[in-house]
């Protein structure tokens, strides 16, 4: 039995409420237990330079913790002047795996500015980041649609991600927290499209190794998770939907 | 009558919520209307090297926006390399208005980090974090007293701040939110203790001027305000300590 | 009686000397007692990115110390890589006050830069940077209006700044020295223009806090003392404007 | 038949030149194909702040570019004054990947730096990197060793790295180049150890997704590949060791 | 003739003020003909880390430009946040100079810090800024000597630098203002100790070449006038030995 | 007779082996003993800012040493966020140096940029990469004329340099290498060209002086060595031109 009680194949409690702050057009608190990320999507009528003229759209995120979202206060990156590796990485990640889902055509010249930012972490944040920007993506895509600014959704599919890990003991754990992430020997991200196919997998064995036994096994954990949190995604976009065709219909 | 039907001399709704994040020592998400700012208090147990030494403490803020805070996503400071003109003033003051309600002497060789982080921005975030940086740093001493790691309190009173101005019609406003202070002609941030002093006045006509009539019914409005504030202030810091003393006469 | 014998309500000796250094369009040396600021104002035939083809100008400051313009010699901003928040803090409220006596639209698209650099500091640089300022600037548009590039004076009346405080005994005190700033309760930056207003009230008491009288008599000496201020300007400007007129006939 | 008329499960040519530059304990130029890499490893008696009194040591990895090993000239990052997300994944990935391999301890309170620095780059440069940077490693370790700095060594296996993809047509490919690394779908970079376990895998869709059985394919190929290049790097290895042990025996 | 009147061979007026500003150990304001410079000595009571330990002293030197200094205004280093490499290479040659005619044994564990701030630039600055910054480390001496702090002068010569150059027309001329300068088609600055041993030369072709016998008049031109110099500079060591003698004998 | 036993006017071994990384159109390593030097020259089809639309082209330099490239580990200027005042004088002493043999008219709106980048550092790095940089440069320029891009070459001559000397015990020496740079009184860098007339002279006597007489036997040392270089030079554009010219034919 795991410290919270979870079986190994367990989830967190995942949460997703949808338009936790205003001003984005697509706007989520997503909690994985107590890591809790705030996500927004922000659409801007321009893409980047390297971009231009191509008649295609762009996405990219940002990726934060605040200064006391850890047991130990971090200092700010902005107060050190520069983004550490382990920020870059980790943003760099999550535009990616959000690209392979997104038909950049259908997009048109825009950019979907997504911002992750970690006010609550207990491990597994660039998981709860990914699996809650593609939601807030999905509102700011439905906002594009009823705005009429696109007239058909280039989402190609739905996108979710989840850490698994071997602990000390070389249990192949699901969806681990803080305490369990720290004494796991191996750690792995794993990111996925609703067609069950893979668009990521990073597994790292830091000062340990790992066997493909082991890699088959967190594959297998994160397949099953990932798919509980397509349900959870798919019924908050759901109901939002139902809510904006609502208030249209009021208006 | 304002916009959003207040009187010239009504606050907004003004909100403390205690304990929103859980690693803080002291933490609340204070809402003024639609300004939301997450305050947190960190103690650390020791003191910036200029402070060493000397048997006492130190106060010193941080303030920050997420990006999609505003209604035009801003670039992160962390991305830019550095912090701007406008957050260190922020930061400087929030730091500064606390110090003067604290004994620094009584904190002994510790340093509260106060953390302003504001996730949703529409007028007076600089007030808005004074009032809930207060509140943060309360909490965090009732923690320290009870972890009996100081004897006495250290605070020497309350502290609260609200904006004041001057409508472009020449009306005194309290309180102003993001469109009136857009339009405002001048305006003015005070910050009091509940011994009713002045700590700060920071009155400014960005491309205009004001009188010493003014001056003082804006001074008259942030008075009244203030001490509205310090009853909600209060109200979160009891019932914390109520709480508090439950829990540890349930144990 | 204050150490260097003024009365309370006595600025020091204030000295504005013209054409202090060649290149500058405005230029001169403010000094007030040992505070010695070399005051430029540049005019540039253009305007920043934010301001471009909306037929009106611009004026922004900037601020520095000497390294040794202090007791203890400090380091370069340049070396550091960055600008304080104190040197920000100062340079926007310049840049501000200037900007809320010159009607930007008859400047046309030009932006003045006003170069504030502090030589030798004793207490009250940003005050005596102020007032010096408005006298570069005042100069830079005489030579404006003398080249025919722009037909009316954008100048909108005068403007000049003083420090007043609190001291330990509880007196206020106009135009305060480094060693007077420094063990003074409270400290107050007034700017205001001929016409009597008030442009910028900042008054922070540092680990201190100032009752609304003791507010109150500070403004009354600031007034007191920006009045005798603004003589030393008028005299300085109109010097100028004679020597100019002198000259042009001359050719 | 791939471009450069390999098949589907061969690797480039791969030379290891050891002793490459004069200063460095360990020192390789690597060749995988047209990709070069100079890595050398330096050996300080001391270990980063973090580290220190726990009488252990510490491996750290800096890569970098030519700004002209590529195609096109690139921007050196010292230009910039920042060092890109791209390169900051790379080193921390060979760091952590050599970190996984050494017994920390019984190095003592010394820090290995590896740099890896690509003199011409087409396609695998990290792959190349790690594989280049254990030769120099086990370099600086013969030299530790024989000095008589350490009594064992701390190398608790082999470890090579080589890239893996799945082309656009489909087919999984060894070792790519850069052209084919520009057109595959997906690229994955594998690092073991000759014990034949895991140390990193990192399989990257962009704008592409792959399937389980893909990946499996990938992984054998990588398996295949890594196996050759243990034998280049350990006839260096052993070359140089008896080199070594000729020179000493001459004295 | 010279645009200005001067012979090729005769330097601009030379003027060394010293006490220019009241906080430095020694302080001048030096000028050659409208090069104009505020030069510092600080002596702090510390060596830099990699000094430390060694009984002997240091002298680094910083230079700067005021904005306005030049007839274009540029743009503050610190507000650029880096120093340009123009500004590097002038300040080590002053550090560099400096250090040719002192004893950093007889100096004892101090620092002195040169800050040369041009305050208007005609051309010549760095060879006009180790003029003066050589009589402001001899005020600061003559004060340390003074306060006994040392036993015995540790400058070994006087110091003192010009700038040479050819015209486009082929002419070697002394001490080239700046409209001279930017025509010339060889720049050469020399420093020489008072024992006639040259210290720097640094001649450039900038797109130009020049001649060894052309390189021979430049050094005659330069020997000559840097004698005069000499001369300036004694004058002042020796008038402000005098009033310090009289001060002290009135006390 | 010097340590690795040369005569006071020998050169070390120097080599310059052409088209050494494939990339760039001109490259070469040289070597000057164990000093070791990646010189590459791209040509990149526009020019910078400040020099559009002149018809004209640019030439301009960077340098670097690898981190390992010295005794001691250095730290890279990438990690540093900056590069250091040494790398800028070195770096802009070269694009100067090159620019005084180029015709930039002849070149047309191109830039080129020479890479220097030291693998091996034992003294003379700079002077070693002026005299490769010059090759590197050249093969760029036979590859424009034989692609056609430009019609004539814009080569004004050969260029090549060389450290000088004084040692401790006063002779005049050729070539320093690191050793002999660190124990020197004097240290000299000289640019020539094949005309015979000189481009840079930069002569420094780090806390020492020299005389003219040594000063003019340095030069004459400097002239004898740069004249060797240019024969080597010369030796390998030839081998490279008639290398291309029967490649070209083979065609």
């Amino acid at each position: 039995m795991r410290l919270d009680e979870r079986l190994n194949n367990e989830l967190r409690k995942v949460e997703i409420i949808s338009g936790f702050v205003k001003h984005p057009e697509g706007s989520v608190l997503v909690s994985f237990g107590d890591t809790k990320v705030i996500c927004s999507a922000s659409v801007e009528d321009r893409v980047p330079p390297f971009m231009r003229n191509q008649g295609k759209g762009w996405i990219t995120a940002e990726y934060s913790m605040l200064p006391r979202a850890t047991e130990q206060r971090t200092i700010r990156e902005s107060s050190k002047g520069k983004v550490t590796g382990r920020t870059m990485e980790i943003q760099r990640l999550i535009g990616r795996a959000l690209r392979s889902v997104v038909n950049l055509d259908a997009l048109g010249e825009r950019t979907i500015w997504v911002d992750c930012d970690v006010i609550q972490a207990d491990g597994g944040t660039r998981t709860a980041s990914i699996s809650g920007a593609y939601v807030a993506v999905g509102l700011a895509v439905q906002k594009l649609l009823a705005d009429e600014k696109i007239a058909e959704s280039p989402l190609l599919g739905q996108l979710a991600a989840v850490s698994v890990g071997v602990s000390a003991e070389g249990e192949a754990l699901l969806d681990l927290n803080y305490q369990e992430d720290s004494t796991a020997s191996v750690d792995m991200n794993v990111v996925m499209t609703s067609a069950g196919e893979l668009v990521e997998v990073q597994g790292t064995g830091e000062e340990a190794t790992f066997t493909r036994a082991q890699m088959n096994d967190m594959l297998d954990l994160a397949e099953k998770g990932i798919k509980e949190i397509f349900t959870i995604q798919s019924d908050v976009l759901n109901a939002a939907s139902e809510a904006r065709k609502e208030q249209m219909s009021d208006v």
